[in-house]
């Protein structure tokens, strides 16, 4: 099951708005609903937004070329204004506009190179989640000490938020590959419940032991030894290590660090954004009041109400053990970090 | 606006379980039907308890009075049997027992003297708010350096679980009308969101100005500077200061001492059981999966999954700056504690 691919010259993506009631599979063939579905969370996660930002490139120059009546040159200049506009669908994620301007390197080429570029980044998040897992189960079974582990996370970083496998549930999958699995704890994340419907749903599927928690207990639990290692992913890691991720990462990190617990991002190098020095430089996005007054129709809080609605929040990297990506592992704690580790020569 | 009182001879209280959506005024005027009221929820909160168990007592020997036609004395047994019924209404409640016991004391001197030992536990509820309100008001000020402050909190201490006024909330409306409060975040308190429900219902009907939050928003807001001061109620108090209070305080308490900002424990002091040594002495109730499988009706997880479900979690007095009762503060941040301050002298 892949979350996001390129079928028969369109995208086709889960709408993950619908589970875990139902899995349906949405076909977009114009840019208008794919920032649409991008906006309405239907499509979400880091690096699926990377790939879901270079098909909708794709998408782009091929609806420009079939316009083309003439069958003249593909014009670049309409393809690069539609895609600003995709660029612009979510600002905090880096990897929409990363996924979009790569794309983007290859217009000179033509439509087909643009295709061929996007298709190239789907598959390089596939190798790139293996060996995130991997490398993320090796790392958390030599810092817990043991061979079997259990661990903590928060929102959905599996396979509905990558094209397969994911980042930090893919570590967790790999432990369980491995029968290094005790239990995994995920928090079910409010405001939109992604922990509840979809991490729930894939740990599920994939046959895992584990146990739901609300999101405050999470922080709590590690006080009272539940877990051995908390994981997140990222939506922007800055270049001091300082990592955005779903709102309650924050509350993790520093339980965790009152714990003793090792907390580990696990993302793509992709996710990395050396133009950002700190995470005071991250603008976080505020999604407004509906969110936070109900969930499904039903309303929890009166009418009328103002809310502060942060969709991120931002881990300061002194309460980050560790940084796991397809290509090393960074360590904040012993003073590590993008910056200072060079990542430039290994980057594509 | 009372949430509980005794009007024209019968129990009114209101049904919390219909806020914010409607507010109804129950009139009880049979045991059974106090007891269904309480066991639904439709009264709830410690103090509250407390007076639906003294008051309920005050009902049962008005109602058995009125049944003795041939004008005898009051039937003691009658009204003893009725009440222990009454008092297993929620076995876990403290409160109600004790409300029920203190009421049943006063069964000698007959029926009225039952409902004037109600009346006055109602009544120094009232007191007790009142004086919780003005320290904490004076405190916090005081710990702000500021004459205006803006402050957070958890679950539902207002009105709703007292008689009036409440605890931390009670705090928080005498700052309201001393025009010291800047602005309040009430946090919503999953699993059952008694802050989105009741709290947020309660600061709009006192005209404060608010806005409302996920749970695990409120540490990462504090570590960006949104709040002066974090006000939370309690479950139970420790006799070294621990305390016991919604899931989520805990994760609070962490995020305020990172921001350097005063973690405040509002309660009475019938909340102090000098019993219980420490924290690590509470039990924590675990109220099952249901409750984190989705709310109102609404399945946000798959079928099928378990939960761990923490009701409460326990504060340790480290992380909390002062404890405000009815007639102290004590600073635990300064190395005070119930059991050092002497609470039993200056005890009713």
């Amino acid at each position: 099951m892949r979350t996001i691919d390129w079928v028969d010259g369109a995208i086709e993506l889960i709408d993950q708005t619908l589970l875990p009631q139902r899995v349906e599979v949405r076909r977009i063939t114009e840019l208008s609903d794919l920032i649409a579905d991008i906006q309405r969370l239907a499509v979400r996660g880091a690096p699926a937004l990377g790939v879901a930002g270079a098909l909708g490139v794709a998408l782009i120059a091929a609806n420009v070329q079939a316009q083309n009546e003439s069958g003249t040159d593909l014009d670049r200049e309409e393809v690069r204004r539609q895609a600003a506009t995709l660029r612009e669908a979510r600002p905090t994620a880096v990897n929409l506009s990363w996924g979009v301007d790569r794309a983007l390197t290859k217009l000179e080429e033509g439509a087909d190179a643009v295709l061929a570029e996007a298709i190239r980044i789907r598959d390089e998040d596939i190798a790139a989640c293996i060996s995130m897992g991997l490398r993320g189960a090796d790392l958390t079974r030599e810092l817990a000490s043991k061979d079997r582990v259990r661990v903590m996370t928060i929102c959905n970083t599996g396979s509905l938020a990558t094209v397969e496998r994911g980042t930090a549930l893919g570590v967790i999958q790999t432990l369980l590959e491995q029968d290094s699995l005790e239990e995994a704890f995920p928090l079910e994340t409010r405001p939109l419940f992604q922990g509840a419907r979809l991490t729930a749903w894939e740990l599920q599927r994939m046959g895992a032991p584990f146990r739901l928690l609300i999101d405050s207990a999470g922080p709590f639990l590690l006080s009272r030894g539940i877990a051995d290692a908390v994981f997140i992913g990222a939506d922007r890691i800055a270049a001091n290590g300082d990592s955005a991720n779903k709102i309650g990462s924050f509350s993790l990190a520093l339980a965790a660090k009152h714990a003793g617990v090792p907390f580990i991002v696990v993302a793509p190098e992709s996710t990395i954004d050396m133009r950002t020095a700190s995470g005071a430089d991250i603008e976080i996005e505020d999604r407004g009041v509906d969110e936070v007054a109900g969930f499904g129709g039903v309303r929890t809080a009166p009418d009328g109400i103002g809310a502060v609605n942060p969709a991120f929040d931002v881990t300061p990297h002194d309460l980050i053990t560790a940084i796991v990506t397809e290509r090393r592992v960074i360590l904040p704690g012993r003073g590590e970090s993008p910056e200072n580790v060079s990542l430039e020569p290994l980057r594509s």
